[in-house]
């Protein structure tokens, strides 16, 4: 086991008055082990104790070795999961994953009537949002390959490309720079699809006149990272030039209020400000940001309603943006870390207006 | 709405003795309605009543439309979206997902005391498990496709190969044939790692004396494909070419045992039995095969307690194979389709031994 992480998730446990928790995300059981098993179907679970005590429950087939200081309890394919998991918790509340499934949960709340399910994955998500000096180096390092693929991916378009093809350029560089992978599927929206929220990349073609939007991120020592930029092809309207310098602005003025002690739906207010200022207020439609490690969507929220405060160790997006229907969207996005002294960018890709 | 589809559905809550159903498989949304939406953290959820009736449960951000005969309930982000659902549901019995999560689920409870939730996904999972005509010729054509893009990736595998390196060739060679992806990464082991059953693709080099696993499926016309092919590099002994052949056998065996009305278990057996006659039994250490369709893994489940009995209209993995810790392993993977008059392979890729 990861012993400061694990202390640092009983010290959430005992804050929430959690004796136990059981945590499923198998991120987060690699946050807890240092070992990333994907389950697929089947079950894996960390029982964490708050005297400091671990059981790992899974397949037989993973072939998985028990953590050091933590019990292994395997089942196998004849066996449901569920009854293994049963022996293993004890009566009173039981800290769940917000992403255990009924598959498990059901059959272990019929078969356990003592237990009583309670959401305790804040505990450990948490924990993962102050990221150690080490994994901000990592993900500094994500982000500087991150920007550098984006550049070369930018080099490379050119009007009537589709936004397959930029996501296939997109690719080519990360992989190129070493990346582990995609953190998501590189996201390409030219013109009036890059004001659809969804958007799902496909074979639309630039056109000139067209806003593109490339939001891309790479895994990189086992951290993801995350950046928008928004280009303009071939020409670009006096309206899209205002559009593109508001959210420019906006994502200054984000950044600019990450300081430690301020909450995060200010973070999100100074951003959103900018926007409504300039008229686009009902066109900026989702939070100014989110967590980010090692999965692309961690805790904390960037939202108008979170509560949350900017602490030393936190890594998130800022990424206003102003959506038109039917016309064109723009987004700028960073990532940002906080530090004793403020808010840091781990992008260093040129933010300015750009047509290609 | 898929009316068929629909119906079918609501044939298994008759059945179950269910008179709501709520759907959050996205893709089991998208069997029923059409329209895929990939929600990442945020909930999509179809509530059906066993009267026909349908309400779709999405965040504003998703943009849906209702589909056709159904009512769209729209939630954003600044309100829970277990609210949204917990107006939407009746009290009594709700069947859910084996996939819906206690980030809903637990809230939905603790606001809903009335409701009593139950696992109620396997309604859809048997509809899906049936497949029509159309999906069978969607499924059928990529298997082709499959047995392709492996054809071309083995005809380009040397020895001296990453496991990675293949893995890519094999991508390639999907896309070229216009597949919309892999219907998962693909799955490349050489040597040792051909025995681990957990072994995640990686740097690995080839060698001469090797086997080598190819576990590979694409996506095509929306289904998926699955197959997996196991050669030799260079040159291979006595003992690997006898577990070849018992490998081989236990898939024509489990194929041939392939009619309507045979327990699936039965299936299972009749490979089993190949490689437990040759003495390897306790090397054949994972089902026999899985359900496949818009999902890689779906109902049914081809293994030693699976009750169940082959129907047209299924199809399902027969992917025999044996594993010697820390030497080598085979493995023998074709998909099935049940018809009227038997089992049919959607693969036609030859079973031959073969050294590269």
């Amino acid at each position: 086991m990861n012993r400061p992480q694990l202390q640092k998730v009983i010290g959430g446990m005992q804050k929430a008055g959690l004796k136990q928790l059981l945590v499923t995300s198998p991120m987060s059981i690699r946050y807890l082990t240092g070992r990333y098993t994907h389950p697929g179907e089947r079950l894996i679970a960390l029982l964490i104790t708050d005297d400091g005590g671990a059981t790992l429950v899974a397949n037989a087939l993973f072939a998985m070795k028990a953590p050091e200081g933590a019990r292994l309890v395997e089942y196998d394919d004849t066996q449901p999961a569920s009854e293994a998991l049963s022996a293993c918790v004890k009566p009173g509340v039981l800290g769940v994953d917000k992403d255990f499934t009924c598959r498990f949960a059901l059959p272990l709340m019929e078969s356990r009537p003592d237990v009583r399910l309670r959401l305790g994955s804040g505990c450990v998500d948490r924990a993962r949002m102050i990221k150690t000096e080490e994994e901000l180096k990592c993900m500094a390092e994500s982000s500087r390959k991150n920007d550098e693929a984006l550049a070369r991916t930018m080099e490379r378009l050119r009007p009537g490309m589709t936004e397959n093809e930029v996501a296939g350029l997109y690719r080519q560089a990360a992989k190129d720079l070493g990346a582990q992978g995609e953190s998501f599927d590189a996201l390409i929206c030219f013109g009036p699809n890059c004001a659809e929220p969804h958007h799902a990349t496909d074979d639309t073609i630039s056109r000139p006149g067209d806003s593109a939007i490339l939001d891309v991120g790479l895994i990189y020592a086992g951290y993801c990272s995350d950046m928008t930029r928004t280009v303009f092809l071939s020409c670009a309207t006096d309206e899209q030039k205002r559009v593109y310098d508001v959210v420019k602005r906006a994502n200054a003025a984000g950044q600019a209020a990450v300081r430690p002690g301020v909450k995060l739906r200010d973070v999100d207010r100074a951003a959103r400000a900018v926007i409504e200022e300039a008229g686009y207020g009902r066109y900026f439609i989702h939070r100014t940001g989110h967590g980010i490690g090692l999965e692309v969507h961690e805790f904390p929220d960037v939202s108008q309603t979170s509560e949350e405060v900017c602490t030393p160790g936190m890594v998130f997006s800022v990424e206003p943006g102003v959506y038109l229907p039917g016309r064109f969207g723009v987004r700028v996005e960073d990532l940002v870390a906080v530090t004793p002294e403020g808010g840091v960018p781990l992008n260093a890709l040129a933010r300015d207006e750009r047509i290609i």
